[in-house]
Parts: C-alpha cells; structure tokens; sequence
C-alpha cells in the first residue's frame, strides 16, 4: 500500500532558475516538495535591465511562484526567508516576513539561493549605488535613471546639471553593458524632443571595469566589438579601474599606474560583483563544506555536500567547476538535482552520473539592433547577434504568460523608442515620512 | 514685432487631469507654461484600483508628463513640490526632490492640486490602512493584498490565518466597491487551485460605510443593486458605522445604536475621505481665500480666486457648487480654465460665462461582468452597466499609448481570471534596511 506511505519530503530554498527547474523535475515524483524563497516571485533575471529601464513592467518579468507551479500538486510555496539549517535535526529555519518563523522538515534539500549583489566589502556604497539582482533593485535604478533628467531639466546651477546628466556604471559584465546601452538609448531615443532646458544627449555614461574589457567572458572578438560598439554608441569606457570611494555626488578610481581620479556624477549604479546570502555560510558551518572568496559552496561531483548526500547545492551559489553564474547553468543544475531526487526515490539503485554543464552560449544586449551571442563555434555581433539575441529570448520566455506582452512591448520600444514603463514613484520630501512601511530599502542583499 | 515680447508666463500646479486639461487648452495660446507637479506622471486615477489588484502595470496608468505633452512646445514640466505662493511677488516656490528648492514667477496661475486620502483626524490610522490617491498607495495595496494570502498560507495558528483572511475596506464609495469586489474576485477567481493549505475563497471582505448605504451620490435604484450585487459576491456590508480605533490587528467601529464593535483583520484599507494638501492653506492664507471643511477653496462663478483674477483654482480642490471629485469635473474646470486665460491672453476683453458643470454621468465598476453607469436618466447596473463602463473606459484611454495594452489585459483577466501584475517587493527582514532610500512610505499626503 505505497499510496499510505508519507511520501518524502523535498526542501527547495530559492525560486529562481535552479529552485524553479528543480521543482519541476519532480513534478510527477511521489514527494511532498515545499518550496521556500523570500519572495513570493520568480524573477527573469536576464531581463531584469529591460524592466529598470522602462521597457518591461514588473510582472512581465516576475510571475508568482505559486501561479507557475499551480499544476503541480506536489509543491508547496512558502513565502519565508531561510536563515538556517539543522542538518541533524534535518529542518530549514526560515522567518516570515510580518513576524514569526517555521521550522520545515526535509528528507532531502537542494539549496538554489543564489548571489547577492557584492561591494567587495563597502557595503557602505549600497546607499548611493544601486545593484542589479531584485526587483527592488529594478525600481530603485528606473526611479534613479528618469529622476536625473528630472533633475537636470530644474537644476539652476550649471555644475549640479552636469552632475545629474553623467551616469557612472561599475561592472563591464553583460549587466553593466547593457545598463550603458540602455542610458544612450533613453537620452538618444526615448526622451528626445521632451526637455526643454536640457538636451538629453548631452548625457554621459562612464562605464568603469576593474579588467581590461569588457565582457571579458565572450573571448575575443567578441568583447573587443562590444567595446567598439558601446563608443560608438557614445559610452565612456574607462578599463582597469577599481572605485576607492564612492558616494552621493560621485566615485573616486584608482587606475592600473595607481593614477586616481575624481568623477561627479549623481547617479552610479553597482555591477561589479556577486557574493553568496547569509544562508550559505550557515548551511557551510552546519554541514562543513568549503566556500571559495565569494561564498559559493564546494560541492561533489552529483552536487551533494561532502559527507551528507541528502544535501544538494545548485545555481549561482554552487561551486563545482568554476561554472558562471548563468541562468542556463542554473537550470541545468536545477533540474540535475532533481531528477537526482527523483531516481532516489524511485529506488534506481544505481549512483548518478556526475554533473556536465552543456555549454549552449551565452548572449549580451547591447542596443537596439546590436548584440553580441557566444555559442560554441559560433561568435554573433551586431545586427545578427541581436537577431539571435530576440529569437534566444522569445524562445525562453515560452511558457511565460507575458510573452506575448513583452514582445509588444519590444516592437514598440524597438520602432519608436516609446517606453511604457517610465512610471516611478518619489518618497515625500514636503511631509517626510515618519511611519513604518512595507517598501523595501536599496541594500545588497540577495 | 509681437515676437518679441516676452509671453505671459501661465504656472499650472498639479498634472493631474484638471492641470492636463488646462495645459492644453493652452496649447495654442501665445503662452509661457510651467507645469509644476511633485511626480513626473499623469495618473489615470480611475483605474488605480487595478493596478492595486494587479490587472494592470503602473506604466499602463502612469504616463510622464512630459512625454503626454512632449508635443506642447509652449509647456516646460518642473518636478517640484509646490510649498508657497507670494501673490504680491507672483512667485510659487517649490522644493526639488533631491533638496534645493526654485520660485517660479508667474502672470497667471492655475491651481490643480487635488485632494489627498483624509483619515479624519487619525493620521495614525495611515500606517496600518493604506489610501488610494496614488501610484504609492496602489503598490502598497498590491503588496498587502497578495501579501495577506501567502502569510494565511503560512500560518501555523488558525486565528492568525483567519485574521490574514479578513481584508477590511472603509468607505463605501466607488473606491471601496472597487476594492472589495477586485479581493474578491482575486479570492475566487485568481488565485483558484494556487494555494496547499488555505482556500483563498475562504477570504473575508467587509466593508465598512457611514451612511446607510454604498455609492449613496448614484441614488436609487443604482445603489441598492450595487449592494446586492456586492452582497453576491460575498461581501459583507456593514453600514452604518463609524471606525473609532485601527491598528495593525484589525479595527473598532461604532454602529448608529452607539454599540462598538471590534474586528480582528490583518488588512484594512481606507477609502473614507479627502482633504485638501497643504498647499491649499498657504493658497488661501496668501489670498485670504476660504476654504470649506476639507480644505476646498472658495472661488467666484469663474472659477477665480476672490480679489485675484490672476489665480484660478481648478478640479478636485475648488469649491463651486460642492461639484464632486469627479474625473470629469476636473477635466471641464481645466479645460474651463486654460480657455479662460487664453482669451484673456487673445485680449477678448468680454467677461467670461460663468462655469457650468456638464453632468456626463458617472460609473463605478463592481466586478466582473457588473458595474454600475448613471448619466442623465441613464440608470444601467448589471451586464449592461459593465459593457457602458468599458465602452467609456476605452474611450476615455484613447491617446494614451497604453490604450491597447489596458484592453488586452483586461481581456485576459476577464477570461480566465489571471493577472499579471501580481508582483510585488518586500523589505529585507533577515537584514532590515538601515541606510537612507528612495522608497515612499504610506502617508495621507496628497
């Protein structure tokens, strides 16, 4: 009478790609999956961009966790934020966000956290520059990125105008370029013929990178035609420099001759780098596994933790291999671990093959019509990087209600440069606020 | 050589649709115009309540004023919160978001500011009852509304869950109605076959009124059907009766025997009353202009303040003939308004016709499928209500890009109940935010 066993209980932490993937290679398992994450959305992180720059809304680019898995009859969604685990007791701790905490039993985990936003440890910059990696962050940077122009346009002083009309980015990764290209693209495009005292154009954008270039991880040459294609779009590029100082009205580089410069600009956003949740060094302290300079967890090869094979690490916080931190990486390690799952419970005595990354490239949105797209052999810029590019997103969005949506929403961005959504909101400056509220601070956390 | 003259200078404060209006009818007028506003959007206030309830995204009922009237070559926005007017200098002074604070001179000025939420004197009740005034409120009200349902998931007491259950709404004008039907309509019909533990029908909605019934300005037979209709639904009326007390718990209310009665909700959401921004007071103290009980300013038959034919006082805040804060009302005095100082401008020296209010009726939407429509001796509820108030709501969209975007979602959300927009933020509790943002806070502020 197997159907009168408890069927055994599947613990995901985290609804992103991995947590997501994994929950659904357990969809027809006899297990009782509770899936947990702190916020009641999984996020389409690779066009996270395209939603703080107005083109997307947030639930184009968000959807319930518990509206995707509504078939799965298997799955549980928790809205909590885990804090711990016991592995001897064998119990996620996780706190609820108005107050109280559950304690959820497993049979077997598979911790998806993921990374939170890294300042390399000036966790003081955060105030003034906004990462990339929650929808939070989203809002702060659309609110950041329309209110300069705002400001510029009623600035009496000429210095504070020009303050407000330069935009630093710091990180040349796929986000930090693609933030660049979307600045040009607004002062070129969006905002063209709507000020009255200032002329959009005139906005700078300083894209600083520690390294040499930028999407290093596309090879050449690749990331040399980004590069050309980011100047001639009228971005700074300032290449091996690391920010010292940073704050409300600018950054301070150190360059590689140890040169330092000064720059004033009123709006500096954060990509630069990525470190694990609390969560991680916890579930490290409480199993013994090894954590590299970011947090990621050392795993086995099938993606357990050393010495305890109910435990499986998977995503951008999973250390095996030195893998990057790719929504393509973290489905595939999802989905590995729970079909690992899966086979145990089936009794499939035999041990899993190891993981194998699949490599199936990886794609970064310059502009309009120009994108760069790795795959294998194949090395795609411009025109026809950005065709693959469009066809590579549309096909992943599949089975997002909002596909359709975005793809509206695309055409009327591409043709006329029109962005719907350019909404933000400002707190009170004539009545501060003084009361407790719901809405979320800019911090680095995951 | 007429060219050469410097134009009268026209300062609209507010952007709302009385301010829209009045820089419109001004669009060919040999004018200066300085639109000022404390947001840099046109809210289409109307359907606010579908953002809240997640149909629509804020771009979709959010426009930026500048690129409404990006066309208006005699229009310049100004994102400032109007503080003061010195009628002797013909100054407005304003506060820029990101501090420093500009005086905009001006020959004739248009005052549009609106009415914000009023809590009646407990200013208190704010933080636990969100308003409905503005994009803020409407992402505080999606947060909380969807918020409750996954906190009953999790709950692990019954009265606890029972109470997140329990979504109060005080104030039973169009607002309210809206509300409680959008909850339940959410309950019943969006997020059917999500949830593991709860049945979101289970879903309490009361609504709480003064008088003795709901929509009471619409009349007989209007209001009783949208009682009973409500009351299908399964919203629970309690009319009659006055809140004493509000927390975070839930609230008090006195009924008209004088019995007090407590209930224990985790949301509560305030509809009940408007007052007049502060900007208002500084208005009538500089011009010793009155105001009523609310705060709306008294102005002549041609909507002028008394003793100054310069400032003119339009929409939700002027107090002619106890007009209600209608849409319509605010588009006739804008547009009223903005004509008036354009023939002024022209030099017809003829003393404007008074300003009289064209009643084109009212709506109110219930749910799906039900809505209420008054116009002359138009009384239409039910099916044929609904199909009039998408008629006009259609109608009234036209120009704003968004227009075809708004019918396909509610296209979606009428079909099969989803919505799309359901995405919402939360703070970060396992590490509360303690640095300076940009997030509003639920205030009562306009």
């Amino acid at each position: 009478m197997e159907d009168h066993v408890t069927p055994r209980r599947v613990v995901i932490i985290g609804g992103g790609f991995a947590g997501l993937f994994a929950a659904r290679a357990l969809r027809h398992a006899p297990v009782a999956v509770t899936l947990v994450d702190r916020r009641a959305h999984h996020l389409f992180q690779p066009l996270l961009y395209q939603c703080a720059s107005g083109i997307l809304s947030e639930g184009q680019i968000a959807q319930p966790l518990r509206a995707v898995l509504r078939r799965h009859q298997n799955v549980r969604c928790l809205l909590a934020d885990a804090t711990d685990v016991d592995v001897k007791a064998r119990l996620v701790h996780a706190r609820r966000p108005e107050g109280g905490s559950v304690a959820v039993p497993y049979d077997d985990l598979i911790v998806a956290v993921g990374m939170r936003q890294s300042y390399f440890g000036h966790d003081e910059f955060a105030a003034h520059a906004p990462g990339m990696k929650t929808l939070d962050d989203a809002l702060e940077i659309r609110r950041r990125l329309y209110r300069a122009f705002e400001m510029a346009e009623s600035a009496t002083d000429a210095e504070e105008r020009r303050q407000w009309l330069t935009f630093a980015l710091v990180g040349g990764g796929p986000t930090g370029v693609e933030l660049a290209g979307q600045i040009r693209e607004i002062a070129g495009h969006t905002l063209d013929r709507e000020f009255r005292t200032i002329d959009p154009l005139q906005a700078r954008v300083l894209l600083f990178e520690g390294s040499d270039k930028v999407l290093g991880p596309f090879g050449e040459p690749l990331a040399g035609r980004a590069a050309r294609t980011l100047r001639d779009l009228g971005v700074e590029l300032r290449l091996g420099t690391r920010v010292t100082d940073l704050d409300a009205h600018g950054l301070t580089v150190k360059d590689n001759e140890g040169t330092t410069t000064r720059y004033a600009a009123r709006t500096v956003l954060w990509t630069a780098g990525v470190e694990a949740p609390p969560i991680a060094a916890a579930l490290a302290r409480a199993t013994g596994a090894t954590q590299d300079r970011a947090g990621r967890i050392a795993v086995e090869p099938d993606l357990t933790v050393p010495g305890h094979p109910e435990i499986r690490v998977v995503g951008d916080v999973m250390g095996l291999h030195r893998l990057p931190g790719l929504a393509e990486v973290a489905m595939q390690t999802g989905a590995y671990a729970g079909r690992a799952v899966r086979h145990s419970v089936e009794g499939r005595a035999k041990k899993p093959k190891p993981f194998k990354y699949i490599d199936l490239g990886s794609a970064a949105y310059i502009c309009r019509g120009r994108a760069v797209v790795k795959a294998g052999p194949l090395h795609l810029s411009g025109v026809s990087g950005w065709l693959a590019w469009l066809f590579i997103h549309i096909a992943f969005l599949t089975g997002f209600r909002s596909r359709l949506g975005a793809v509206l929403s695309w055409s009327v961005s591409f043709a006329s440069g029109a962005r719907r959504e350019r909404a933000f909101t400002l707190p009170d400056t004539a009545n501060p606020p003084e009361r407790p509220h719901g809405a979320p601070a800019v911090s680095p956390q995951r």
